[in-house]
């Protein structure tokens, strides 16, 4: 008899259930649940105005996804409840729910303060906030800013915290805890507070030696910062925990057994390594979508500019978990086809049955590399790793009267791949060593021309996670871990990689010919990224200077 | 009664006669003669192949032009033979035509031989001579390679002359003189043979004081050519000169009366000078189309880095005609619409009964300067002035995910006048003062917000011609000069301009508070143009050869 787990991955516009069949991975059920409220950036349900850069959720959203799509993937698996022995979820971050003493979130009191919602990841409005914790932690020389890069972003969370300090003192002091919004869910399932490691690691300066940043710093920050950690936080559980068994009411509620093993709250693309089979140092997995995510182990703590993050327990647990990131790959694919495809070239894909990016895909993937005689900065939105600098803004050359779409895209693609090359080649600079290289995501399936390209420039083989819904399935198989071998799940996540997750048989391989090529196209991508991106020259900066004063 | 003159204006693919009214420059008709044979770059009429890069044009279809479109536009006007007084034509340049020693073009006798037709201005499959005629020419320090920015091009004379010594030596023993197209056909006209200031100024390294080049340059070049001047070409006459009278043949064929005067023939750009009003020291006319022509009128010769030329007599007698030139600028966006138009744009712009480029001019012409944030450098075609390279290729940076088609299509208008900006101040900072600007050509009346760009780029009032066939109405009045008050036409192409030739009412005035930001931005230009464009990064280049390596 089979036994199951479910993993849920919450996105940013809905949740995914996903039933999962221990020892083989196999996915057996799904179903979506797209939230009521959506993003709120514009106006709170009742009406109230929200200011720009703004984003908010309903955390009543999260709690019906429980309860909609759980029921619904079961049965569409189906399997009997009494076979499905654990839960895990992964979720967006720092997405912060502000809670009171019985763990409902503010808005239940509230409902017309915006600081009483769920912050989301993407709210950009603390970024005064970011800026002054940033300038402190600089002027003090604390030595957790270069694990991050060198830079606090504005997504995390403590410039949110501070946000509503400045903004809405009050209800900081009604606010009885803050926590991450995948926690809360947790919390709500199983009654138990816990926060994980990773994204208290990754998104609130936590880290397993040294703990949360220091009284001083976060005092230097705003005197009501100084206990915020004690009075406000909790302790950490390492990723692979298991934070508790559902609740009566829970079970019921998402038709599942009361006491199924619930596993404490992951990121969606660091859950994603297990469901590629990896947990061994040395591996880097690039989870591909409209940006780039790089998650990286090892087993020693390095400092690597321009990372995100290095988290021990970050990822798996026992080992040092390593983040960078592309800040736009699907999305400059997306651009340009939303803004520079041209009416013949829709014509033409259309009779052939194939979308825009197919066809530009069709057309550019039989040119040599160099043949375009384009070269591209992928720098559409910002850079991430190894600049973090988001003032940084695309740059193209080489176009002359007979460039065609098919050539623009094509060095889109190229850029995006000297930009991971960037990253690498810094990992390897700075002493930690990438051995193996993965990918998983949307394009990683879809466009084998792209991932060929990404071989040739990187000189690495690249292998392809086997599952579509690897945050789902990494979810899954902590969930497995939490319910532990004696029920039917397993003891180390190393152990439900190795069954349940792992790779398509295909694997890219560099060509030599068209890597000594390519390896001349990034000698000039890296002049030019340095020319640009390390202040020889900063026209972009200053273009966006401009560009802000004359666009109010 | 009113007394007319006839300006031909011979293109690349067509020619054009207009009957113009001496003392107003009124336009009463005009008629159009597309050449039956095209431009020739694939076969010769009897089927045989043409070598890349070759441009040919058979002389026979400029003499039917003459006996069709003639006739046609004197009907089309309703005025009398006699009271047509005068014939002036401009022609492309240098269109190398290799005559018998009975005037007659080779290709009348050796119609399967390429070289015995007319090379055409865009023929490039000289550039090996040229390559080697600069390099010798800069070896012997020829003080002319200074009057040329430094280079000869392979579209001028003496490489189109070489390349039929290295190729078809036989044909160039049995050529008995070498003329510019325009030169010929007034010697079919006039039974005389003139060769012009203007072109041979411009296209075949004469000066009214020095001649043409040397016999030990032109004998170090290729023994052949030692004595190519004395031996197959001719005195040459200042723009303005009367060729002679139409031959009785010739004025029945074009339905004229016989001794009509005729002008020696002038080039499309330099005519268009007196058309739009201009024959004072100080005043640059800007020829737009997909490129740009400057001509500038001076009165002392003075060296400017990048000119295409700087002639006495070339454009006005008694003056210096300076040259300059952007190679792309129309094609910068004709390329953009033809690449990146959007099939949702073209919808909307259809829906409101405009074509993509007032429909993109539409969107982008209420923001303001810096609003896009993109900066680019207008070498889609290369670079004429200043740098004289045609190696350099197009870039642009700024872009983001909100970058919309209308951002492009505006930072390529700023790119061509930032162009214009560079030509201009190089003018003045070595010693050609830029008093007055005008314009002409297609764009210049077409496109408003264009125009008032350039107006903020430059600080300068731009004033436009009036006339929308500048170079067929300048023919026509040197056609009445060539004819003399006496028949009732003008002694000085000074009367005729003032009488015939002028500008329409509007005015561009530079906007002072536009003209600050657009100042930064040209700034920023200058930097990029320099950096890429000046050795300090050659990466167009190394792209270039990577991409012929590659294409092969």
């Amino acid at each position: 008899m089979s036994k199951y787990a479910i993993g849920i991955d919450y996105g940013t516009l809905s949740a995914r259930a996903l039933v999962c069949e221990i020892g083989t991975g196999r996915e057996v059920g799904e179903a979506v649940y797209e939230y009521r409220h959506a993003v709120m950036d514009e106006r709170l349900p009742d009406g109230t105005r929200l200011k720009p850069d703004w984003a908010l959720e309903h955390p009543d959203d999260y709690l019906e996804a429980l309860c909609t799509c759980v029921p619904q993937a079961v049965k569409n698996a189906g399997v009997a409840k009494e076979d499905v022995i654990g839960v895990g979820i992964d979720f967006t971050a720092c997405s912060l729910v502000p809670v009171d003493k019985n763990g409902d979130a503010m808005c239940k009191k509230y409902p017309s303060e915006p600081h009483a919602y769920v912050k989301l990841w993407k709210h950009h409005a603390a970024q005064a906030q970011a800026n002054r914790l940033n300038e402190i932690a600089s002027q003090r020389g604390e030595k957790w800013l270069a694990r991050y890069g060198g830079k606090i972003s504005s997504e995390w969370m403590f410039p949110k915290i501070w946000q509503m300090i400045d903004e809405a003192p009050w209800l900081y002091d009604e606010t009885d805890r803050f926590m991450e919004a995948g926690d809360w869910v947790v919390m709500q399932m199983t009654g138990n507070e816990t926060r994980n490691s990773c994204m208290a690691g990754y998104k609130a300066i936590w880290n397993k030696r040294e703990g949360y940043p220091s009284k001083e710093f976060l005092k230097a920050c705003h005197p009501k910062l100084e206990n915020v950690v004690e009075e406000k936080l909790g302790p950490v559980s390492p990723i692979g925990s298991k934070a508790g068994g559902l609740t009566p009411k829970m079970a019921e509620l998402m038709g599942l057994m009361p006491g199924t093993a619930v596993a404490v709250s992951n990121v969606d693309a660091h859950v994603s390594l297990p469901a590629a089979g990896l947990t061994e140092k040395g591996s880097m997995l690039m989870i591909m979508g409209t940006s780039t995510c790089h998650i990286m182990l090892g087993d020693e703590e390095r400092i690597v500019p321009g990372m995100c993050g290095v988290v021990e327990d970050g990822v798996i647990p026992g080992l040092m978990g390593y983040e960078a990131g592309q800040s736009c790959v699907g999305d400059h694919f997306n651009w340009f086809v939303d803004n520079c495809f041209p009416a013949n070239y829709a014509e033409k894909a259309k009779a052939l049955g194939m979308n825009a990016h197919q066809y530009l895909t069709s057309l550019c993937e039989n040119k040599k590399p160099g043949e375009t005689g384009l070269l591209a900065l992928d720098w559409w939105n910002g850079n991430r790793s190894v600049l973090v600098d988001v003032d940084l803004t695309g740059m193209m050359l080489g176009m002359t009267l007979t460039t065609a779409p098919e050539d623009i895209y094509r060095a889109l693609i190229e850029a995006t791949a000297y930009g991971t090359r960037m990253i690498i080649d810094t990992f390897e600079e700075n002493g930690v060593k990438v051995d193996k290289l993965y990918a998983c995501g949307g394009i990683s399936q879809k466009n084998p021309f792209l991932m060929q390209v990404y071989a040739d420039v990187l000189k690495r083989e690249i292998r392809i996670a086997r599952s579509t819904q690897t945050p789902a399935l990494g979810s899954a198989m902590f969930g497995a871990v939490a319910a532990g071998k004696a029920a039917g799940g397993y003891d180390r996540i190393e152990d439900a990689a190795a069954e349940m997750g792992g790779t398509l048989p295909v694997v890219y391989r560099p060509d030599a010919q068209r890597a000594e090529i390519y390896e001349k196209l990034y000698q000039e991508y890296k002049l030019l990224h340095d020319y640009f991106g390390r202040g020889a020259n900063d026209v972009m900066k200053r273009l966006k200077d401009i560009k802000k004063a004359q666009s109010n």
